[in-house]
């Protein structure tokens, strides 16, 4: 008997394997995933250049899809694990979305939305941070070496 | 013979044209096109209602619409003309786009990027405000009067 514990760190893993998609697809590797009462409803990573797309980070399709999912706009019951701290468009479709949580894997120390002088995102988004940082600070360093290498 | 004139004024009607059309489908009145070489490449309306999706607005599709006429994620040769001034996630998406120039016709005191201490846009992006400002808010004021009234 197998027993799945549905924590921050369960539902990461899953944004991994996404962020890891997109690395196989040499795409910046970011995941994305959307569960709702403990379940999966949206998965998504990064597709810009599949996609040839600038829009087409991990949350912005993982929020349409969950959208699509539910028949409403608002994700107000809603988390939303993502391997990498979301830019500020992301942050800002988040906020549209009056998400419930947010929780991130690895900052982002260059694009990430917290490095406004103002919160941008819904004052009702309860964010978690630094939920398997390492892990996905990894992949996104690995896309850049093999990038810097080529 | 009718002569055409390239201006600031004749896009930005093009894109109160857009903004009507959403009015008409009972979105909120937002238009946008996307003009490459003086040529209208991509042009968009706010469809959030319509497609059941916070990141619908009138410039996420413009941009989407315009790359892939394009056939790149940059929009570096681009103007893109809106109606309503951009919101933090259509700014950050125009920041990615590496967008060249940002024509607005009305402010939006409520939800504008500029509303923001950092300058989210790209560095490069030069803007060009209050084109058309008032009939572009005229638009918006009369969706908001029905939806109070009904």
């Amino acid at each position: 008997m197998s027993i799945v514990l549905y924590s921050h760190d369960y539902f990461m893993s899953e944004a991994l394997k996404e962020a890891r998609v997109a690395l196989a697809a040499g795409e910046v590797p970011v995941g994305a995933v959307v569960v709702a009462g403990n379940k999966i409803i949206a998965k998504a990573h990064n597709q810009t250049e599949m996609l040839t797309d600038a829009t087409a980070h991990a949350e912005m399709l993982a929020i349409t899809s969950a959208a699509n999912y539910l028949g409403s706009k608002y994700l107000t019951d809603c988390t939303l694990y993502v391997t990498l701290e979301p830019c500020v468009m992301c942050a800002g479709a988040l906020h549209w979305a009056h998400l419930q949580k947010l929780v991130i894997g690895a900052p982002d120390t260059q694009r990430g939305y917290s490095l406004l002088q103002n919160n941008i995102l819904h004052p009702k988004t309860e964010v978690v941070k630094n939920v398997q940082p390492t892990a996905c600070k990894e992949l996104i360093d690995e896309f850049f070496r093999k990038l810097r290498s080529q």
